[in-house]
């Protein structure tokens, strides 16, 4: 079975789009945790309980890891250990460089972190994407257009009337098959979702921005038009509760969330 | 004392504008190495002692080192403690991401490894830059016109008459000071280069692409005009040899980037 399989799987089983963002913050953890590095892990495992039926894939931020070096590297997979078999998962690392470079970068999140899937930054072109897409059976999420104010800087300049993100959706689509390869697409432009769809019905989006960053659910989902996705709320269930009962506001959070986006499904 | 002018302060005291980049690979490393991971940081040892009189910086490329996770990162702070006062430290991490997001990996590479500057992907525009920016005292390299074939893809569309990497060289110069901005050039490109120093005299560019990308050396450093640089060599420096006597070819060949870039100083 390939990720794009496995994500569609999981999906099924837990009849939820829902993928938990763990931007894991120490300064954010609810009372019950001390502020160090280790209850990361602790707070992570507790996360991914209160989840478990709700989220069909977790999506682990590399950065929120990579600040207390090699222990956040060593969370990072234990977290994926944590998951294990019980959901997909997505190492949010944006990466990219040349080819060689690539390749390396390609190995540690596939082959040392295991992961599902990778997000990566497409600036550098062919021969710093293709790395990736030679794991066949993983999936890569190209960014396409992300959902933050930066995005309109230069994601939506016009080259032949037609933005650089759809050069890159167009461009990115004769390096891999369908199943490889996907894009991430901010929840917060539902317009452009909508006509990023009519030219791509088939291929898979990510889709961060609900929650703290206030993506409107009905409009995401009939923008999305029923088309395989899976969409991130990262801050917005992780720290739902900040006292002793956190973990029953993250389980309601992400509860919520699941049923939301089944609500509008097409 | 920030990072521009100890970037000044190294080329000056080693009359040199070389960068030496470790990219180092297990799978490559000289005879006298075992192929083991720890032989990474015995190996970057030895390259730092061969070229301390002629490299005034050195560029570590983080995805040979996560390739193996927490050991890899462990293995980068190391080397940089081995550094430690006697060169410059380029993270060459081609991170990026939304604001908050940045944030933590600018924490990573200025606080955590504490590099004197990075490299970064612009893709996500204006908020995936600034919190990099906010280290005023350090060098963020930004990526304009990148050193592969893949550069051709999106960096040259032209919007407005304009190619896209002109496009991040002008935003980009809005968002911080000329001596915490800097730009990744390819030295591949010299026409390119010399178009770009006219219209940015002053800030610094980070040029990799000599040694096994072919850069040609008379034709970078004329088109470059005596403007502020670092021109990186990898493996053309740091595989130089490949039998016992490995450190005397490493040791020549650096030596022979330094002069060969005061040859042609304008």
């Amino acid at each position: 079975m390939n990720s794009f399989e496995k994500l569609m799987e999981f999906q099924k089983a837990k009849n939820s789009r829902l993928c938990v963002g763990l931007d894991t913050d120490i300064n954010k953890l609810p009372e019950p945790f001390e502020k160090s590095v280790d209850s990361i892990l602790d707070f992570n495992a507790e996360i991914i309980d209160a989840t478990k039926e709700s989220a069909a894939a977790y999506k682990i931020n590399f950065a929120f890891y990579e600040q207390y070096g090699s222990r956040g590297f060593e969370i990072i997979k234990e977290t994926i250990n944590l998951i294990g078999d019980s959901a997909f998962v997505i190492a949010d690392a944006k990466r990219g460089d040349i080819g060689n470079t690539s390749e390396a970068y390609a190995k540690a999140v596939f082959e040392y972190f295991g992961a599902d899937a990778i997000t990566i930054a497409p600036y550098m072109g062919s021969d710093s994407v293709q790395p990736f897409l030679k794991y066949t059976d993983k999936l890569t999420f190209i960014l396409a257009l992300t959902s933050n104010p930066g995005s309109a800087d230069f994601q939506r300049l016009e080259f032949d009337n037609k933005p650089l993100f759809m050069h890159v959706i167009d461009k990115s689509l004769t390096w891999g098959s369908e199943q490889s390869v996907g894009f991430v697409v901010g929840a917060t432009h539902p317009d452009d979702i909508s006509l990023i769809r009519h030219s791509i019905p088939n291929s898979v989006l990510l889709l961060p921005g609900v929650g703290a960053q206030g993506a409107d659910t009905e409009h995401l989902m009939v923008a999305n038009n029923n088309g395989p996705c899976i969409i991130n709320a990262s801050r917005g269930v992780i720290y739902a509760g900040s006292g002793k009962d956190y973990k029953h506001f993250v389980e309601h959070k992400a509860k919520y969330y699941k049923s939301e986006f089944n609500k509008y499904k097409v």
